[in-house]
């Protein structure tokens, strides 16, 4: 268990120094969970009391509308998943975050954030520079839908995170895309045909 | 000059408590600039070195993409108008950042934020509190513009930023639904028929 923990902490330390009794604080009182494929970690509506960092797997990002689910985002190993303003405000999540595998993560509660905010002030820091990672995301997310059409949203994963196309089963990168399987199809021919000539 | 600073002031002492040599150090050090109809705060694709704590007057966030401008978000008074993303990281901005109307407001150059943080480790909480704003409203703008019709949308305008609908011109409501003109027309129609039956 204790060395799955070291992943997180390798990841804080690349932000922050951590003393022995720092670590010993967060080996001991952060859990870690299992979630099978296609468990929720959060639903919509719901009101985040945590937040997680994959340790192993993927969860998808995605919202529900009347309609269908939209995909906006996938999260891989040694990232966290969240809904920052959920979990910050107590107010109900407006998006899900499913298992798209099984899926081994650590869970930080609030009691846990707090705790990690008490023993020191450099995880305030921690948290501004998750937060902007958060930030970050949502941008590509809103560029993504607002500005891109379908075709240059897959160009733009084939550059930028190659490891979704690898990881990720074709009908969710087409609920990402927004456009049914087939259209997938008939874009990613229509790019390799490009490729060729 | 002071006293429109104040309004900065107030928003800060919402959230922390502030010095007389703090209120000092910001009126002394912080600029107040004005933009006419249609000037441009920011740029997409700029670096962005400031952002800015608006006085009076309103901003509109939006992007272009190769076909259209697509607004994404409105702010007035007494809210910051930013790329955070562009600002912290120093990479080019996602989105255009224009004056909706003749505005004036307070400019935070990166100087003054670093003077800020170094005067007081409490300006680092602020820092949080703002970009939680933040937060919140690339979530409502995912959210608007993933799950949501444009009668959705414009249903939400109504309830939640009925000062939006008094003050933006048709055409700008227009362009942040996603819709034409006309198309906005018979929304509006088709919700009055409603409201009347």
């Amino acid at each position: 268990m204790e060395n799955k923990i070291q992943n997180l902490l390798d990841f804080f330390e690349d932000h922050i120094e951590l003393s022995e009794s720092e670590k010993t604080f967060i080996s001991e009182n952060l859990q870690i969970e299992k979630f099978e494929k296609n468990d929720f970690l959060l639903k919509q509506g719901q009101i985040s009391k945590r937040f997680f960092f994959i340790l192993e797997g993927s969860v998808r990002l995605f919202y529900n509308t009347k309609k269908e689910e939209k995909t906006a985002f996938f999260y891989f190993e040694n990232s966290f998943a969240s809904s920052y303003e959920s979990y910050t405000k107590q107010i109900p999540a407006k998006h899900n975050l499913q298992a798209l595998e099984e899926t081994e993560v650590v869970v930080i509660t609030i009691e846990n954030a707090f705790g990690l905010l008490n023993l020191s002030p450099k995880f305030e820091f921690l948290a501004r520079v998750m937060m902007e990672e958060e930030l970050s995301i949502y941008q590509d997310i809103i560029y993504s839908f607002v500005a891109q059409s379908a075709e240059e949203r897959y160009l733009d994963l084939q550059q930028r995170n190659p490891d979704w196309l690898q990881r990720i089963p074709q009908y969710q990168i087409a609920t990402f895309l927004g456009v049914s399987p087939e259209t997938l199809s008939r874009i990613r021919q229509r790019i390799r045909s490009k490729d060729l000539s």
